[in-house]
């Protein structure tokens, strides 16, 4: 049966993921992904009402026109995890195949938001819940399976799908980390990943995530940033004036711990900033987490403000708000705490905790550094970077390819400046550029078997 | 009652620590340390048969000549903890002060054994054992008394001394980290603390470390750097190939979490190199850890050879060695095994961790590159960076200034970069440079009280 | 004759720079500067109408409160050069003194054009002109001078004031780069500072700029700048395309480089954007440089539009456009330019100059690759770093104190971070902290002499 | 006509280069070179006596095992320039192949010096001479000429070679700079390589050096660097005490400018250090420089010592030492002087002078930072990083892209983090990875015409 891959998007960038691979007549898609970077160095882009070819343009979405080069039928799209660099194209492209869109529930619940905020295009596809550990057929000849295996990242629900060919397992390895304690859901299936490497003809293809290929040793487990988020909220226990905590929205692990160290310090917890409400709202309707009956989570600026109001009132030291703009995103809600825009007032000594990573590019780090200089003219005291990277770094790599022991493997989700550490590990495992270590672009087709 | 501060060694480096406190008629001393890369710079170079003059000249111990200048008579020389850069020039100086050494414990055995490593100078004085929390009086008047207070630090039985004066009390706040959770020892007395800062006249002067004073946030509990060493551990527990380990030997509490995760793997932990036996084994014989009974130790070239030829024939997965030589110096052991100089042999795969940090100095970093190289060019898999720091970081020096709230304040423990963004922090707290914040070289005194 | 100095501002950051000199009853002042970067970091605030206290209160402007304690009165506010942290907080400040603003005619020009702006105050001190080398007396005692030594800078007409008083020179050095081949100007007096250094009573006092005290080495020629940006201009002398050029306004003589160099290469350079137009044509009018007949100098929006017509109609192989944006400030004209809201289009292969390097602090690195990553998004190949700094770096310093030999020295226009480095070499050449080594902040005062 | 390319050493890492080109029957190797490090990380290795298969398994000579895979026959071993990375394999190699070694004037001499210092291998090769701009035949055939393209690099008559073959040509564009004013030489033939891209087929194949290939804008020409030193120089003309020089001795332009700025100064130059001496008399005598008829090059450790003793006794004001060490390798001659190993002595305010970038690789930093420390302890000033690359920059890689228009490319002289930014230029520029663009490593070949 002949294999293909059509490394679509994301092979120059981190952002806007779509790959397809197609075995025989069949082919899935895997992530129809955002580059929101390339939307927002321009002013005032509104992408819901943008046409798919101007989004194309803008590098802001995958150019799927190489799709129409695949000789096949679309069987099914299939977004990994519900971040916006592998579903927030689906609104603008996911229309033009006749496929349903298989995911995850909560990674499901996450494309039917973004189906729903989309302006421009209809989108009709239907969408099919899997859970990870489970497997589905592909196409009708009965030789495809899809299957799910269950991985750990920095959202909950995440897998890393397998298209199980006759010629062996093509593995979509995008957006993981070796966690063996995630906090949130199972650890990462190890012993599933290992099977499929020894079972039938083994893996033929491996397409890995290489975010962090270049970050020496092994990413911790989320259990050690709680570990190490604990010890800063004990630290600051005794404090009796304002504490505001920052991470990713839809980090829900995170936010739990926020939550339940906010509960433990005797402080009420309470969630602000649309997409904090957005993703643990949906994260707690689904039963993935179980907040305390009572958690505010406020998204629209009138309540949030009234809930900033209350607290004034009440006091600062009887809440822990929990907001959005951990990376000084100017109109986040953090941001806007620090500008004065809201009527959150900080004092001498206040404490802000950025549970998260400044993303090192220098638009980003210039907006971080401006928030956090706010917040410190305010007399705020910060603690930052309490938390760990939700990809692999280079041991757990290492662990992948002894695991799987693929025929095939392909980088992605990095430019080739990311791409080369990377290459220098498979290299050093015995792979070849150019004839089982393929390092391609967007755009490209690579034909595994003829 | 006049107080004067003499601020000898360490206040244009890390390394050869020397303060003294004269208040009225008696003086003690606060640490008498090695400043170790002024040694190693030069090639060849004995310290055991130095005269004192010879290495104060080379920058490598305090110059305490400006002792003279102090009106009044040395009644305790203080030693903080048992690094060297707080005790290795005791063989060197202390005879010159007919005044007994005071320190913990631990501290004092190992002040112990550098006197007997002493070649050039008979070094007579009375060695005198204090715990952390007790107090003695100081000179005869009455009106003296040095206390120690419980601290954490990347070695076991560190204490910041105080001395209780009329004027108040003046705080030598050198080495330690804000810890509630110290795996080994007490947590930071922070209580005691704030007693002092508030009972009688206050705390007259605080003499902080300010080594980490530009790290912002908070350094995290020993607890965060054993969880992600836990995390690391066990993400390698299965592997059936050679694993070994390194960091500082002075770092007790670090062993102790090493040598008890070698244990949960199924492996056997043995301590190598001289530094290995020499720390450990005077924990474990004072009782400060209880490692299991039959663990080995060895430092010497031919017992370690011996072990690592029993180990080679074992199987390298029964044991997991524990050794120095975690910045890459030359003549240490990780170093000679990455050389090929012990029967030791790394096969491809086999793991190294590094549970230290890279001290952030060229020569330092060039020797770690070369040790980590060599280990690759065998075939190891690096885990490296798994610590905590020992120092107080920017919302530590916060901390402690908040709860002594001292009249005057003397930065210590670096250059004056490194004092730089302490100096900000005390500005931002209402401390003003040259009235009651004092920047201040090697060789100055400073008279608080006249 | 008492000499106290007051710190007032840019003691502790780069910008409104401000200091006072008492001598006996009299009193001078040099500079009155703006911190931009605190104007900035607000959306939205315009400075020309807003009150001096609330300038203050921001951290813009010299907190010039400390004044009423110099018991004196103020002779002369002498602005050094026409730098906006020097000059730009004048409309805001100096109508509160009776005394002449002192400065040379380049700088006088622009303070004028400063008061002009000013829509808040009303500013009616005499404006003097006086040129390097010139002296003039102090005050009515007789015993007090006013000199300007010439110095290089990144700006024309920049001096090192002098106040000569009976207990020996208070030398001024804010602002120089040791150049002996300046373009524009004449070089570096330095043979007028050695002078000064033996003459009388010598030096009392040294006040540094700091700025690049931690460069090693010695900070090169304007001529060296001038060579590297000729090699680059004639490596694309063959380039049939655009050639847009970018570089500080008021570096007038960078300014006539470019416009050299484009007549050289057959190209008619036109200078654009307010400031490019303000400077060059300032400079112009008194002579301080001959641009050719019909240099276009263009400030205002529709003039500049209209001059990109001109050059996408006639060829923009036939132009060198010299504009404004070169830290990719939002609303400068090479920031316009890249986000196409000018009529001049960028093609494959235009090239692009920043005759200037990014300020190293993160909003502003941000800025620039922001609109670095928009030009290249439309083809244009980026030269960069074309430049020398206007500052001494560390062998300037050694030099200038080797040359003056003053009595006591004080680091500024830096903040505790800067200072170090200059503290340390000041430090190696026998100065002392706190003795005649005068580490300061904003608002204090130093007596000298009593 | 088939034509392979066998891309041997060099491509992944800076050192060792070795690329083989097959056009039918007929063989050229391009360059032999060594890599140092891989030698230096050994202790006490000595590679002259040492067998070729034990360097090439420590890394540090090309592995020309794949040669057997070339059907045809070596006609010619072209070495591009005097360095070590291009040329000092030759004495373990070129025995194998039944061939000359063609090579500019200057580069045959070294090769020539080499093989005198090989004890293992008795190397016969006929060593011939051609200058650049020069053609060869190359085989019977006819079909195949070699030509010489004079180009400007940190060393002089150095060339790309070029291949002429009926399917194009094939430009080995190794170790060049695109300068136009290169101080000694001519300046780079930017002309010719224009032809070759017009003429006949055009260029098949482009082989490129990436070593600065992330570095953006252009690399400065040599005149810029002479300039900057000469302002250097002429700021220390009036110091009366020791000033010392250093740089790569291979530079013979530099060394030149050095002996030049020297005696303007009036000071007599003198060259100390083994390869000092070698380098610099070899251009003498081959006519490329003339040194003043008694400019003094020492390289015995006694002549040395006996000029460091007249240097002394006559005055060190008298003499400017031109010595090796610019990167603090522990055995030049700037080390053994910072360690008081000569009788050169420096005293307060003394100058060094380090006309050289330090290469960015820890251990190397490591060693430098240590000889600075050394010379600085003893009260030297430092200026460093006077210097401009030898390789091509960005817009330097852009513009020889543009100029040849090859059909293919091939990156080299680098490791794939490296090759990198050249991958994104080229894609940029309209290649496709694996199509026209071949990232490769050592030990493939890539058959361009079947």
């Amino acid at each position: 049966m002949e294999i293909e891959i059509a490394t679509i998007g994301g092979y120059e960038e981190v952002g806007r993921q779509m790959t397809a691979v197609r075995a025989g007549e069949d082919i899935v898609i895997f992530d129809m992904g955002l580059n929101l970077s390339k939307v927002l160095i321009h002013d005032d882009v509104e992408t819901e009402s943008m046409h798919s070819l101007d989004l194309i343009d803008m590098g802001a979405i995958p150019d799927d026109r190489v799709m129409s080069e695949l000789e096949g039928d679309v069987r099914a799209i299939v977004p990994t995890h519900g971040h916006l660099d592998h579903i927030a194209a689906i609104p603008k492209l996911a229309h033009r195949y006749d496929a349903p869109i298989v995911a995850t529930p909560f990674t499901i619940e996450l494309v039917k938001q973004q189906i729903q905020g989309e302006s421009k295009f209809d989108v009709g596809n239907e969408l099919v819940k899997m859970e990870a550990g489970e497997t589905m057929p592909i196409g009708d000849s009965g030789a495809l399976d899809l299957e799910f295996v269950n991985v750990a990242h920095s959202i909950i629900d995440a897998i890393n799908p397998v298209l199980h060919t006759p010629e062996g397992a093509v593995v979509y390895g995008l957006d993981k980390r070796l966690d063996h304690d995630p906090v949130l859901g199972d650890p990462i299936d190890m012993d599933r990943f290992a099977e499929i490497g020894r079972e039938g003809e083994g893996v033929l293809c491996y397409i890995e995530d290489c975010t962090n290929a270049g970050q020496k040793g092994r990413t911790p487990s989320e259990s050690v940033a709680r570990d190490h988020l604990h010890d800063v909220m004990t630290s600051v226990a005794d404090y009796d004036g304002g504490i505001v905590a920052t991470t990713f929205s839809s980090h829900v692990a995170r936010v739990k711990s926020l939550v339940e160290f906010a509960r433990e310090m005797g402080r009420e917890p309470v969630l602000l900033g649309r997409s904090m409400e957005q993703y643990a709202g949906t994260a707690e309707r689904l039963d993935f987490v179980n907040f305390p009956g009572d958690l505010g989570m406020y998204g629209h600026r009138k309540s949030v403000d009234r809930t900033f109001k209350r607290i004034m009132e009440e006091g600062k030291d009887q809440y822990l708000p929990i907001v959005t703009g951990h990376q000084g995103e100017p109109r986040a809600m953090l941001t806007r705490m620090a500008r004065g825009e809201t009527p959150y007032e900080f004092d001498d000594g206040d404490k802000v905790i950025f549970s998260a990573s400044v993303i090192p590019e220098p638009t980003n780090e210039g907006q971080r550094y401006q928030a956090e200089t706010l917040l410190r003219m305010q007399g705020a005291r910060i603690f930052d970077d309490i938390h760990v990277s939700g990809h692999l770094s280079e041991e757990g790599h290492y662990e992948m390819l002894r695991t799987l022991q693929p025929q095939h493997v392909i980088p992605a989700h990095q430019n080739m400046k990311g791409f080369s550490p990377y290459v220098d590990l498979a290299d050093s495992q015995g792979y070849e550029l150019g004839r089982d270590l393929h390092v391609t672009r967007n755009g490209n087709t690579i034909q595994l078997v003829e």
